[in-house]
């Protein structure tokens, strides 16, 4: 709901939100914990009652939350110098970089413990990011650097994943470029070094991939036991004769990859939802819309129904009407001709 | 001949280098200004004698000089503060930021000086980066930041600019990922940011946009005027389900995007000699060897082969044998049936 | 409405075929002006009575004219003589060819004239050609005869474009095999013999690009500034071990290129939305339907249903919540540490 | 040798070409009769010692005759009005059309017997055309229009093709675009018209197919027993936002579809000797060379190269050593367990 | 129905499935005559009244027979002695190989006569298989093989393709992998082995031919006018670096290739129904159903849907308004200026 | 050489062959242990001396022993019954399957020691098949069969694999169609069955994969611990209308996929030889010739000059000039501004 969020309404209250996306034919909604027109973070982290009437809010309309987000609480987990001055804003006003740092810390843990309130098991966020200026090879990395920078970002994170596990939620990062978990390898990286902890899941967002050119469906046949949230976000890219990846600097608009309203872009949904069934995937599928080209209002209603038509009811069906319950080893010695 | 240079002979003086790669059936080298092993910049820009010592040096066997580079100068021209202490190996010992600019913007102007003494009228380089680490979008960027970059950009180079359209040199850009100019977007705005400078032209290498996901081919189209310097390297992009262009901060030799040895990487270097060709392209064909994989030794071996057999005489016949001088009104007019 | 209008309701007359459009859930019609079923073009040049009494029949259905075209008298504006014969049946009866030729002068006219009194602003018609016989290089071509066709033809169309300019109409050119100009190549010929003439404009229907396999997506980015009409027109071109581009001589079913109902062809039309919206395209999508396969009145239905489908909201959101109002110089040299 | 013969040596007369061919590698060349620099058909027509020792200024430099070729006589067999003026230069000056008819119908003719008295058994030539100009469907054809067309081309041809019947000579046309056998369909129109005369054969020149997207290999599948003879000519095809097949009346250098130098184009060779040696071709392959960019010394060079390289030696092998000589109905019955 | 038959409601009655199938928006079904639950084979077959009360039921639901179907039964004809263990369920328990075979012959006879009584002249059945073991050349085959393999099986269905042809009923083989007719080439090597009998058809489903690779559009192009059935099964491919188009002997969802519901799958079904449109195929078009992945209640509800989607009624527009009714040989030596 | 051998000289003595393969290029060969013109198995088991001279045979001629191979006799370890006819022509003549089965047993024992006796560490063989006829889901196998197949299959290679284990040589098993052990899945389900024995290896040979559109590159990223043998082979699968990856019973010449001369064929080598050498492989590239259209002299011939061409000598270069030795703790922080 980010994005959509605004001064005006209906785009103003959890309640008239939650009523737009009802009408639209939603089942659940994401929380930002960030936006104070729809949630009282510090409140849902101390007060029951209050969880309990913003579920109720929610139910009126016949909505569930489907997880609370930090994703920018978590940005500022882990900032790199040279984004500080940019990333200041996430932060209350007058705060210094270790201000910040400490406040997104203590916002991530009430998360957290609202989370629980809400009964909810997967949170949403981002790692942060110590090194992500040196991803690429030049100039040449220190030997040691990239190692470094996620010690010291797993020793960030500790301490909240296992305030979490206390809690009974999973973190799922969202695997996002600017971070320094952006790709299938980073995520390894830092599930290494925090020593394999069990509550370092990740939320699987297609488009993100589409724009560094990953392959995104093997990517779900490798990491699909940590997939616990899925964001429906389209993109495309279309390199040009002037710009490629990196995108020449220029706006959203101009880059050659881009994000897109569902259905508009390059992301393959139905062999993502076959692959997510197959595996066994039973989270939410999240619209996370941003398209610099079409209005939300119809990225939001026709989401919607992309999303339900795209939405498989797994078979239990096993075609072996024909098929004995099994072969005994006398009949396999004689299927052989084996004496 | 960077790549190449080391402290085993062959390739411990410009002499030997020379013998090997004149046996290897090249024609020219591109001179590293850095190298001390292969020239005394100082001198070369000082010295007229000197210089033509060298280019006697290289005639021993029967090769030239193609250009000088100051790739290394050119990148301490303008280096954003996360890179500082990265790049700093690239000057004297000691020196402090401020230092290494300065020490840098004389390295690069006595390179204008040497490379007409050595009659030479292009000249390779890096633009250096100052927003390079705002490329992506995340962290949004401040309004202004990219115009107000290329603008400090521009007023840095503009005297080198000046000081090598005195010494009749252009000054190639290599269009190079961790440069401000690492597109044909950033090479315009670049250029707009010089006031269109005449000697700002460019250094065209295939292998970066291979990497970046651009089309290298169509860049021609667009840039050919600009083309003044072209190296021959190679490259491969193989995506996986693990990791993309960002290459997940691994080492070249497990990154899906990897510079390959001549031959072996996935750029179409015959449709490159034929286009080219075609707009008139009159330099160098260079190589530029870096391969995780083969050795240096090979990789050379093979490179003057590759060049030689994509080298196109340009033809003179037109095929108009039968068409005739050409079709009067008075003829037209009778084709058509107009009176 | 041209492939449509027939002896048969409800397509012999302009009111029944409104009210079937409508019906159809289209929005506006364009007007063929050599059906005298659907239009008097003399009295609606001449009378602006009827011309309102005309938009009143299409109001009464909820219906807009979106333009008029003059194709077939476009076609007899400039005819090579190898066609002649094949024209005729687009003029009265007993003309010669020169008596066609001033008639269909008269015609277009007309048309401009009316358009104006039908509150129009543009037109849609075919150049015609003069020189579409030597498209080919075989035999050759004598030096200078496109030149001095495309002087000629420019000849014949600029009194008729001062003319629509007069009424402030832009003549929008269908880009057509078979018509000199048929591709960006010969729309930009036709536009530079015209002195660039401000009405010179051109009717996008991608269709025309499959079938000669030109880029249809890439023109517009190099043309968008002349795109005034669309034509939503599919088609596929399936080339065999037996014909390709030119078709043996075959008719339609049989051709390797052929146009199909919309949605049924190879036409990527989300794409060519987006990036109409994207350029800030205002005019009409217009169906022209035409398919050797499926019958007229099934792809009229499923065209206003794809069309709608396709229509791109434009979007005003910038997701520019956290950047601030943009970087003083103050704050751009501590970035960088620039002092 | 049609595109190398020049005024200047070594390309003036047959036994300069002769060495320079002999040099680069060649064991024939293919002798376009109207080049009185090369061959005097008359004589070769009627001198039996003439072609004898024509034949011996080859041998001298390991040469033969692969085939005479008529390409630009034959095209004069049947010419649309529209390029009379532009084809008027393939015959001699001052003759009008019908002489140009009449003259090109008796070069045909003497090719015919020229070629018997060379002890060759294929000629080459075009089938010229009537009904080209009318190759789109725009204007739209008339009924009937095509098979008259194939009707007149048939008449016209069936007096020559007898004639080289009687000198037991097969006649193979290029298929070509601008000729009435332009692809396979068009071939097996004048296959038809003809009665199915069994000395209509074709030319095989991928090239043209490339030029026109038709699928060049499934088609060597359709036609092998009609494939006497083979032009290894290379081409690309690369269409752009601006022109597609047609070239929008550009020179060849600009076309997105245009001749390249053997293994410059897109022409997959291999495969293309792969298949004519599994059908058991037994021509020769005869170097065409046309390229808008490398100057033909250097294709001429790298075309022996390329054709040696390709050769294919068929095998006599087939792997069955362990296969007995077959299997008998006891055996098979056994096998089944039939009883 | 074969596959949606079972002993729950709705799928445990010929009423309660046709209730089912219509409300889905079925207009027909195949009914697989090995299922006791939905047809007794042995009463259709001799029972004209029994057909008229099964077809009134169907009725009731708007719902026609579109076949019968003896796969089963078919299958059992000829049995390679490898397969006999795992086929015997196919037929009545305690039956030896012999006794299934003639079991198998009758019931293929049965269904002859029942589909007459019901008033369907077309039958869908399997071949079985003889030869399928030795598909691959490793064991070499003994020469003359599969010659008697295919003069075997010709000789088994002989007498029943006769008893069909006086029922007046097609006999439409399923092309399918483990049969041996299971591409285009051994359809023909059977249909050669029965000496082209007049009831040799086939059944035609796409989803076979993707999982062997095989192309099934130009199989249309090939084999239309043996097309008389056709399934709407969607299948996908997706090759790994671990397993291919054998399988690796996994289960269905675990292979590369493997069945997906109708629009899940790589099957391009809009091409395959306009190229049967084309070619004027006027059967039913069946949805068989089979995914590993989706449940069968949502894939039957989507296959409805799709299929209406996709159904194309054929046009009787020519677009030749313009076209005279032909060319006379007067207009046509006039327009080739023949005299 | 088994592709080889022959009764002509050079075909017929391991010394004619020795000659002629080295004069090609070649540095090592494989001897096919079946072929007693080249070998005497029992020899080379039992004497060291035979072994030593035939060491000396080769290297008269530089060539040494690259492996042993017992294919045939490794095929006969594991038969179906489907195919014990006819694989009968591997064993001496009148023997029942038992003794065929225990003297294949013998004669792969005797390759072990002979291996040894070399001086060789690897061999090649096959697995054989006890499953390979139910690859295919149809009919539907019985639980447990492929289970039960592998455990028999391991059962019978345990002592085998003991036994080379003892002479320090590892088993490569071809991995090829026909054989149990036919992809990455099987050879894994193998690998398991002998409780991961450590001489189970493979034999790596692209051409196969081709065969069943298998990602062969990505393979050597899943297996390349296990490839210590490679052969160089070629293949094309180019399927049509008529057939696929069944081949229609055809034989070789005619199936859609079939083995080609090595370069004629869609094998990427340059990216196989790039990745064994990414991963250290430093066996031998071994070719295996077989091409149903090039003569196997000619296909032999070019075989050298293409593995040479594709030989990568490995760098040892890093390019990290410019990176320090690594990065202290203190400068990690400082970079990160982290106190």
């Amino acid at each position: 709901m980010a994005q959509f969020a605004d001064d005006k309404p209906p785009f103003n209250s959890l309640a008239n939100m939650a009523k737009w996306a009802s009408d639209l034919g939603y089942k659940a909604v994401q929380i930002p914990t960030w936006d104070a027109r729809l949630i009282d973070l510090e409140k849902a982290a101390s007060s029951q009652t209050y969880c309990d009437e913003l579920k109720g809010t929610l139910a009126d309309h016949g909505l569930e939350v489907s997880e609370l987000s930090t994703h920018l609480q978590g940005q500022l987990v882990a900032v790199h110098p040279a984004y500080e001055e940019l990333f200041k804003g996430f932060a209350p006003k007058g705060m210094n970089a270790k201000q910040r740092n400490l406040w997104a810390i203590d916002q991530v843990k009430m998360a957290g413990t609202a989370s629980k309130n809400l009964g909810l098991n997967v949170h949403a966020s981002f790692s942060g990011a110590l090194v992500w200026p040196y991803f690429y090879a030049w100039p040449q990395r220190p030997a040691g650097l990239v190692e470094k920078g996620f010690a010291e970002l797993a020793k960030r994170w500790l301490p909240l994943l296992n305030h979490f596990d206390e809690n009974g939620v999973d973190v799922c990062y969202e695997v996002h470029p600017g971070e320094d978990i952006h790709d299938g390898i980073t995520f390894e990286m830092f599930y290494e070094a925090t020593g394999k902890h069990n509550r370092v899941k990740m939320l699987y967002d297609p488009s993100h991939f589409v724009l560094q050119q990953l392959d995104y469906l093997t990517y779900i046949d490798h990491y699909h036991d940590f997939i616990r949230m899925f964001h429906v976000k389209d993109a495309e890219f279309n390199p040009t004769g002037k710009s490629g990846v990196y995108g020449g600097y220029q706006d959203w608009r101009e880059r050659p990859g881009r994000f897109r309203s569902i259905g508009d872009g390059q992301v393959d949904f139905q062999s993502i939802f076959s692959k997510l069934t197959q595996y066994g995937y039973d989270g939410w599928a999240v619209l996370e819309w941003e398209c610099c080209i079409k209005s939300p209002e119809q990225g939001a209603r026709e989401g919607a129904d992309y999303i339900n038509q795209f939405i498989i009811e797994a078979t239990e069906k096993t075609f072996d009407d024909f098929a004995d319950a099994g072969i005994s080893d006398e009949e396999f010695k004689k299927l052989l001709g084996i004496d």
